[in-house]
């Protein structure tokens, strides 16, 4: 029998491949329909797949080949039909920083909620996020773990 | 019988009620040990009672007052002794804000994941942030729902 954590650990792997190869239906297939997600950028709130794909196809559009996307950190907790996970992600390649940057990658904070129904997990809130500095205002993007 | 639902909405009212009274003690109670967030604010990553306490109380000291905070679109799931929520919060007071940026208050999304252990739920995880602008490297804060 598998358990409910190593199936929550097979989606979060999908999940991570399907963006690095940029295969929108695949990674729209681990979402429910309706998925509320928090992303880096605006607006403050997506609702829906639709919303979540088109975000999803504008930031594979801004790196040039695949998305470089490494998982670290992750932890999961599962019971019954309900999930979450947290974890940071190590993002490189994207085309709107500079060539540094873009090179070094920047870290991330993630955290992805599942639900069960009908057997099948499905991601149903993500929260994506970059820490700020909130009396200058700016983002920061180069904080290390 | 109460439902788990419930538990948990009775768990997030007493967070929010903590946090306007700048009340720490009642606040951390409602906290894991090894909690682990996600903050709108530097270190990317806060990690146990301890990290956590002091950045609570960082953040109430930018408050004159007590810190007006309201909840709204709370969206509750929950399964055996796992349980998540989203929610948006509006944020009034803060001192390090200009006047009318800090009367008009600005809007943070919220991921609040629990975990119940000797029938006791806390938060074991939590996700605050701002989305930015990432061409700009700015912060938004004027974004509503």
């Amino acid at each position: 029998m598998v358990s409910v954590g190593s199936e929550i650990e097979v989606l979060l792997d999908r999940r991570v491949q399907a963006c690095r190869a940029k295969d929108i239906d695949r990674l729209m297939s681990l979402y429910s329909p309706s998925i509320v997600y928090f992303d880096v950028v605006p607006p403050l709130r997506l609702t829906g797949s639709d919303a979540v794909r088109d975000n999803f196809v504008r930031w594979f559009n801004e790196y040039d080949g695949p998305i470089g996307l490494e998982t670290h950190d992750l932890n999961i907790a599962a019971s019954g039909d309900v999930a979450f996970a947290h974890m940071l992600h190590l993002d490189k390649g994207n085309a709107n920083l500079s060539e540094q940057q873009s090179k070094r990658g920047f870290w991330l904070r993630s955290t992805v909620c599942c639900q069960r129904s009908n057997n099948e997990w499905l991601i149903t809130h993500e929260h994506i996020s970059l820490p700020v500095d909130f009396r200058t205002g700016a983002v920061l993007m180069d904080l290390v773990p």
